[in-house]
């Protein structure tokens, strides 16, 4: 996580003196520092698969916080310039996300098939047929769902080559590297200070946090075993990707006013969300490969057991989001 | 011990003055005479399907009070005398058992599909390929699991009538009657005080039930979403099974010694692991019907759905007897 722990070093006093101009071109600064530097990186790493993987996450990782600063600060930014980067930052993450996404996917999915088909430790004696059915269908769903992640991340991982030698690329570079040396900001950013600017926008995205969370259905998600996620609807799960998305912003607008600051329980809500966005995509995955034509019944039923496991990770993740989030009381949430 | 504590009831100290005998027979005499009315009301019920089922469920609940009271209270009886009334009340609840736990089973796994398939009210834009996908499959499993529970539930109630009207049953029902009127108790039973052998005797049955708790995983099933439960083998669920029955051992004996003063977490804890009992074989009816030969990929798919659904409410189950069981701390349960 270079941004925010590197920078969480010169922090209160110093920067109580300084312009919010002077706070985000720092930030912004350091930000595209590690973006062309992960690039680097990443061109490098040749044939080194491990290295090329971590470069692209890096890489990632800048553009978002890039992303969530010039969303949160936008009216102390050259808008028209930060709403174009905004875009093409999107184009690149959405891109290079894919690929590790495919990979991970494969990795959750193929973690529970083991833990569903093992049998636990001590126990007395078994139904063979229902355990043998289960086993053998559970092969070939984990045979199926390989092929087809497998070759999805090779066509990701095609087409985040392909992005990454495009001049649309190149032109999102140069916006980054204009980060490093003059960040488009206006000229109210270079006269107020960063303590009056900054922590009032902050405020505001963690406003538009807490009113999304509002609408969630957290008071259900916090009864264990409610089933709700195992509906058929998954339009659901929307919602809760949107707050996602939100707890981001709020955590690297965080970032940006309090370097080294950050709330551990922000923290931890997008895990518990990222959790939740993982585990919905991988029971889709599930439910999308038992459509694949001519499979054996053994291997759907065994998708089908995979697909409302993923579903149940899911009800886990909001129950977690939901412990996270409430301990405080009603109104709050993490600094609420 | 519950049962100790509430024994100070309304008939206290009426039943102080009483002896084990008195307050044995006394009970077995209710029991014998609802076995005996309910067993009429069968007989009369005709084509009054819904009258024979409650008569039915009447008549089951008082073998049931009748074996649990023969069997905590053992050593009060005439022992070869109760063993074998024992076994054979094993045999009639079994047989009785099977057609309403085939209707029970059909209804609960027919509402799991009704809910998994149930769109959420206002919800957003939908994906209409994976929503079809299971529903179409959830009918044809509905169907599927309709005729085989129906098919099972027909042989079960073929069975129960001819039970009724065999020479074994006859022979059970006259033993019942005995109860009635002279319950075979020692004489021992006859010239000690209640309040002296009874809780005695309900104390061992609770600490029995104590100890078979001890042996579950509770912390780990007290952790909501675990997914313990949906391991592929479910001889993990015998020790559960076990202690359902133990819960109701000593249930039944507080009612013995205390009538109207149950202690209701006994109660609840009941509930939750027949719950737990129910959820299991409505699993394992899932996954019998998912190997029926030729069926369609999208059948076995919903199959794996429902069976993964009803594991989960295994392990709801059982997080739901870890609460009743354990807020009072450590050591105890009800009455701990």
């Amino acid at each position: 996580m270079g941004g925010a722990a590197a920078s969480g070093d010169s922090g209160g006093p110093e920067a109580d003196a300084r312009t919010a101009g002077e706070v985000l071109a720092g930030y912004l600064h350091r930000q595209s520092g590690d973006f062309l530097r992960s690039l680097r990186l990443h061109r490098e790493s040749g044939s080194d698969a491990q290295g090329a993987d971590e470069a692209a996450w890096q890489l990632r990782a800048a553009a978002r916080r890039i992303s969530a600063t010039l969303h949160t600060f936008r009216s102390l930014t050259d808008e028209a310039w930060a709403d174009q980067l905004l875009a093409e930052l999107g184009w690149l993450s959405g891109t290079l996300a894919r690929e590790h996404a495919c990979a991970a996917r494969r990795s959750r999915l193929m973690a529970a098939l083991q833990r569903l088909t093992t049998p636990a430790a001590n126990a007395p004696a078994a139904d063979p047929d229902a355990e043998s059915a289960l086993s053998a269908g559970a092969a070939r769903a984990g045979a199926l769902l390989d092929r087809q992640l497998t070759l999805a991340r090779t066509r990701a991982h095609s087409a985040a080559l392909q992005a990454l030698g495009s001049s649309r690329f190149h032109a999102v570079a140069d916006s980054v590297a204009v980060l490093a040396s003059e960040a488009p900001l206006t000229h109210a950013a270079a006269d107020v200070p960063a303590v009056e600017a900054l922590p009032q926008l902050a405020e505001q995205a963690h406003r538009r946090l807490a009113e999304a969370v509002t609408a969630l259905p957290l008071s259900r998600a916090g009864h264990p075993y409610n089933a709700d996620a195992l509906a058929a609807d998954h339009r659901q799960d929307t919602p809760w990707h949107q707050v996602r998305m939100l707890v981001r912003l709020s955590r690297y607008a965080q970032e940006v006013i309090a370097p080294g600051h950050g709330d551990p329980r922000l923290a931890d809500a997008g895990h518990a969300l990222e959790r939740h966005r993982d585990a919905a995509e991988a029971a889709a995955a599930a439910s999308a490969a038992a459509r694949t034509p001519r499979i054996a019944p053994a291997t759907a039923y065994a998708l089908g057991v995979l697909h409302a496991d993923q579903r149940h990770e899911v009800e886990a993740a909001r129950f977690a989001f939901g412990r996270v989030w409430l301990p405080r009381g009603k109104g709050g949430g993490p600094h609420g």
